[in-house]
């Protein structure tokens, strides 16, 4: 009796429009194989990418949710394993893209910005992240990279760095890099491996095309192509045992920094 | 007809059991001729050590607070102008110095425990702070220090690194460096200065007493004095404006590191 | 008349006893269609790679120094322009991975250790990044990835923290990263790509399989193979212009850091 | 009879034309009562700073060098170590302050601007700190800070981040600063204090004071003074084992960083 290879899937979270990382994270994995999960706030652009995707031969399945509360998280994990069953699924791979972004003047930053920059970059991280490993530990480690799963983090500019705008969302982005140092460290002893991006530059999507100059969204040398930072994604969680990353950072061949 | 001089007047939040570095600052504080408002959960531990200042001929009031959410700092910002009225008081240090330990295996951490961790570290840092930076714009800037006022926040090594056991506690004070970073960058400019200290070792605190070996506590080069941290605030506190420090580390002399 | 397309050249200094990271980035690249010159201290290793790929059907070209002195890499890169010429070849890539270890004591470090270590980590690096640059300047920018040429340094767990027997080995590692930093900043405007790696671990090379136990030798979970390290440089060599990593952190699954 | 106390010397190198930190350092020390030692390459800066200590009531020795080669930098620690015996003296601190400034596109970099980066602000850097520890050693702990001895780097923002045209000067630079990592970690065990300072802005010096305006000189919020910093290495000195500090960044308060 021949022996069922399952099919791999990936989470990921966070979409914004659906022209930006989360999406083109969905659409190369799913191009390379991969079953998708596609997790946002509001229904309008899970569907849409889902739609997408199996149009073009893929495999997606959308899962809105009302918040990013832990509640909210924990249940769509668990609709995510009863769509996904073992064993003819096997989730392999997790992105959190989610970001609230909050760009002020410390003195105009309110208490709820603070909150929402927190509760999306780091609380719905953590109940993100729980969901991932529980996933990933009932894996075997897969041949040839070593791995039960991979988790992935979007970070940014203020990953590293406060800045005087960005106190609200620097603080939320340092928090969620802090999680995914301890996640690397913890459990890459049982083979999972967690890694963080910097994103360093502006990204062109279609919110950012609405506000840039055409020269700027035509050249690629200044800003980000989501594709690219799908495209580091993919190699991340292709990376084999003996050689992990936790931290790259991706910015514009031109990128002033 | 004679100008007189306000009288100084340093905030510290986080008290601990009285026996830690927020207590030690204001005991220093005060015995440097400031008068000391001290913030904490709960009225036992600000009014034995409001109490023991004022004994011992020094100046303090306590503000205890139900807890650290937004409206409980904002409210207490109001009672303090209010027992520190200008313009025989100038408000001139703030010291955050509250935090919320969690030290748990990933899978472990409750979401109460990120919040937890979050709204103290952050949130509280956040509403902390804006009282402060606007008590601080009503100053004049002092001589010969160049300074409205100085706002310090403790750091500890998990500000720097998080690892296995410390995702909700590095994510919460990742955040509060991120935000003094912020900070510094936004008001120095306005003669603000804003600090942040990496405490690398452990705290000779009662708590640390109890569960110690007498020979760690007598033995000054493995564990930290609460005195000696305060003395490194003091020291911000009066660094010149023409080198301003946002960061040092602190620990003691045996600690490997 | 057909325009031809140069052949890819990949310049590789540093090869330690041939079994380590320059030698495995070498076969590699020479397996992805790369013309590979190898840059190494004698010609016993040298010789043995340059006849190993070109035997298996690849093509390398011997390039021995007497030293890593200015002089010398300067004569080498000239050498490698003749034997490489234009237009049927570009010089595409270049890896510096030469590296002088020295672990000991401070007070067991001699004068020369530190002149050791400077000029093969900090010197060296210097005259190999001018003649790659160089080299890179007269290549016209590729596509897709935008290049003109993409330049790589190997760091280690030195370059970053200097620790208690390395002072020596860490101020020249610190070093090469600082360049590799300056000129990621300065010629990324001109479409050149540089990128540091730290190589987090230890790493599988004949010499650590004659010091290390046999366990330790069979498990990827616990030490880097020079494959994926070489395996990272040519997926930072193929990233496109949208998304260039200047640094990667590379380690084993089960490392502990 | 009465035991005497040694009096307490302090070893500075790197002195500039007189008008900066090595200097502010020298006077601030000599009037808090130590002996100081001057070294500096030529003799026309060491005797004037030197005369100009000893005529205000100080006590200084001029002990200039060749260069900071490591043969003349042993030697004139002998030389030191005959002016200031014990037990009359001990050498109680020692301000590493020497540097070699390079400013150049990468292309425009010479292999002896290299070489002097790296000699001036690493080789002599180990030297300097062989012959500091090696006295450091030699003393008894000291109460009530807890020393054997202390230290001290000067640092730069090329200290941590190479730019477009500091890729020589960051090399040195970022050389000393894991030179004073390794050492801290190595030497604090032995109650010997090391530390590294950033400097990060432009300090005022005669230098400074010909080519920049009459409002930067005039403006501390914009330009460090040189007595600032040595007010800071002062402080260092005097923590208290239990609290010691590696790095801290010292900048004007309206810098923009």
């Amino acid at each position: 009796m021949a022996s069922q290879v399952a099919k791999r899937v990936l989470v990921v979270a966070g979409l914004g429009n659906g022209s930006g990382t989360g999406a083109s994270t969905a659409r190369l994995f799913a191009n390379s194989g991969y079953s998708v999960a596609l997790i946002a706030r509001g229904a309008d652009t899970v569907d849409k990418i889902a739609e997408e995707i199996n149009k073009s031969g893929g495999h997606a399945v959308a899962f809105p949710v009302a918040s990013y509360s832990d509640e909210d998280i924990t249940t769509v994990w668990k609709s995510i394993h009863t769509k996904f069953p073992k064993p003819e699924y096997a989730i392999r791979a997790a992105v959190f893209n989610a970001s609230h972004g909050v760009w002020k003047p410390f003195l105009e930053v309110t208490p709820q910005d603070v909150q929402d920059c927190l509760q999306t970059s780091v609380a719905a991280a953590f109940s993100f992240s729980r969901g991932a490993i529980l996933a990933f530990k009932e894996n075997d480690i897969e041949q040839p990279n070593g791995k039960r799963g991979a988790l992935i983090f979007t970070g940014a500019t203020a990953s590293l760095r406060g800045n005087v705008v960005t106190s609200a969302f620097a603080a939320g982005k340092f928090g969620t890099r802090a999680l995914s140092q301890s996640l690397a460290k913890e459990f890459g002893k049982e083979n999972i491996h967690v890694a963080h991006s910097i994103i360093d530059g502006g990204i062109l999507t279609e919110r950012s095309q609405s506000t840039r100059s055409p020269e700027w969204q035509a050249n690629a040398d200044v800003r980000l192509s989501p594709e690219s930072i799908a495209a580091s994604y993919l190699y991340l969680v292709n990376q084999d045992r003996s050689a992990w990353t936790w931290e790259l950072d991706l910015r514009p061949a031109h990128e002033k920094w």
